[in-house]
């Protein structure tokens, strides 16, 4: 088995709750500088990364053209371990976009990632689930995954339930098959 | 290959930079309540687990019949995957006990976890850092790993840098042959 | 000159900024929960209070009628000293209510107090123009005071600045004549 | 009465909790960068400051020697509002301290301001008490105080009750007589 012996993660970043900040002046709330590499920053992670913003969106403004630009950009990256942080509410869309974009026998890893609280706020999942999406996208094998609320989802296997402001497998708990 | 229904984590916790608070009734600094049970309600983790507090020690402190003591509950505990967070300085050590406590064909995934900065600080790995071994004990196959600064570690191939304060692979970046 | 011996400052809420949360579910933000009092009890504020919602609005959407009902609540409340947390949209008009509520001898310290960033950001001014309204209601000769920006505005001497965002003398300057 | 046209606040700093930061490498906790100029930019204050950094210790290793030398700091200033940072171990003996060099009549107006969890903590009093300190020291009458737990108290009627972590009156509430 090859060993990679430098890990570097390309990050795709298409805007989302985890990026959402407070413009006071419009009393507003709005898309704003991706997060992600903050976060790594301030956790001092130490593998490479790279970092592109593709959208600056809530995901419900996204269309089926910037999905279709998204996976483009996914599937034409020299990355092997690629991070997309998304917002929460049409994940799992763009995440079989992208499916559909490697095709039947992916050769890269894909992490679907957000939050359900802005990172700028106290008290926020955003670091847990940029953490989270990190180690994922280092040890899964090829293909694309949602990490949300602690866990690893298929995205055929997975809903937001809106109500309950969480991720829900659609398949009691059958995880991907990592081990 | 079996699916586990149900994801499942025990977390044992040792003390460590992650758990410290500042008492100024003393003008000093101390091991106080496990953190990493707060991080994950804040962040909506739905996987199911248990967290049994073993130690409340900065590493530096805990000696070999504490490491004993620490490996065997990990090697006696009827979960799969464990979560350990502990102090960095000697946070090889009791991996390496622990790895020998589980022999040579271990049967579960066990994870070392801990921070450069307490978790109660306002910029802390501590958030990122349990979400990236959150992932790794639900991915990684059996064996014993040390998952510091967005990295995943064999005990045998990491140290602490201390002047530096961060953990480095003694491999030159060879990762555990998680794919 | 009375000493009184002990401090009580009432406090009432009209929502704004101060108290906004974002509900990923509806992917938008609104006012919550008063903010003022978990912000007193986080900084060991030993004075006594008490606390009385009033609205949970945006100051834009505040009428004149919720305006009249803020300034009677103040004009006939007990307390010598009293907080009011509003929207900084228009905490301009709401004081000068409050002024004229209060006649041309005012016998009551009245402090208004909101944050141009949320409380629950991570980076905010919430929690200092708590401290900075809590010391002015102590200190202040009887009046209507905006607390802003780290200053103390007579109501007829301020205006928000909204492009810039922040509160700014009309009078270059002037202080209110406190010593 | 004389309106200044301008607020200007000359800050000095001792050191104390307020500015503690977490060294890992060391596994312990020292006095830091002065954390008051990062305070008040962060909250948008508005009033003009200079800041000069005098000690970074815990205020029980301060020696009369250097109480003195704070004294002779403020006395010397040409500023009329002056805020001293300091730990709250002794910060009433270097308040007696400055009381001492200004003598009966003192022409400006010094408040002491500190905080009791480092001001770098996710939950801490540092915000709030470096505004309430912010607002006492523009609208107190010349002399010197104490500033903490949302209270003014004057030097020779306060104490640190350290158990308890609190500053409590020796004279069960008498308040300053500002109003």
């Amino acid at each position: 088995m090859l060993h990679p012996r430098v890990v570097y993660v390309q990050i795709f970043t298409a805007g989302g709750t985890i990026d959402k900040v407070y413009f006071d002046a419009k009393s507003e709330y709005e898309v704003g500088e991706p997060q992600i590499t903050e976060i790594l920053r301030t956790s001092g992670a130490s593998f490479q990364f790279g970092c592109e913003a593709l959208f600056r969106k809530d995901s419900l403004e996204l269309t089926d053209a910037d999905r279709a630009e998204i996976a483009r950009h996914v599937a034409t990256s020299d990355a092997e371990r690629v991070i997309l942080t998304h917002g929460t509410d049409t994940m799992v869309e763009t995440a079989l976009a992208i499916e559909d974009a490697l095709g039947p026998e992916p050769t890269r890893t894909v992490v679907l990632v957000g939050s359900l609280t802005p990172a700028r706020f106290k008290s926020t999942d955003a670091e847990f689930n940029v953490g989270f999406a990190a180690a994922a996208v280092q040890t899964l094998p090829p293909g694309v995954y949602i990490a949300m609320n602690g866990r690893v989802f298929r995205p055929r296997e997975v809903r937001k339930n809106r109500p309950a402001n969480r991720f829900e497998s659609l398949v009691d708990g059958v995880e991907p098959d990592a081990r």
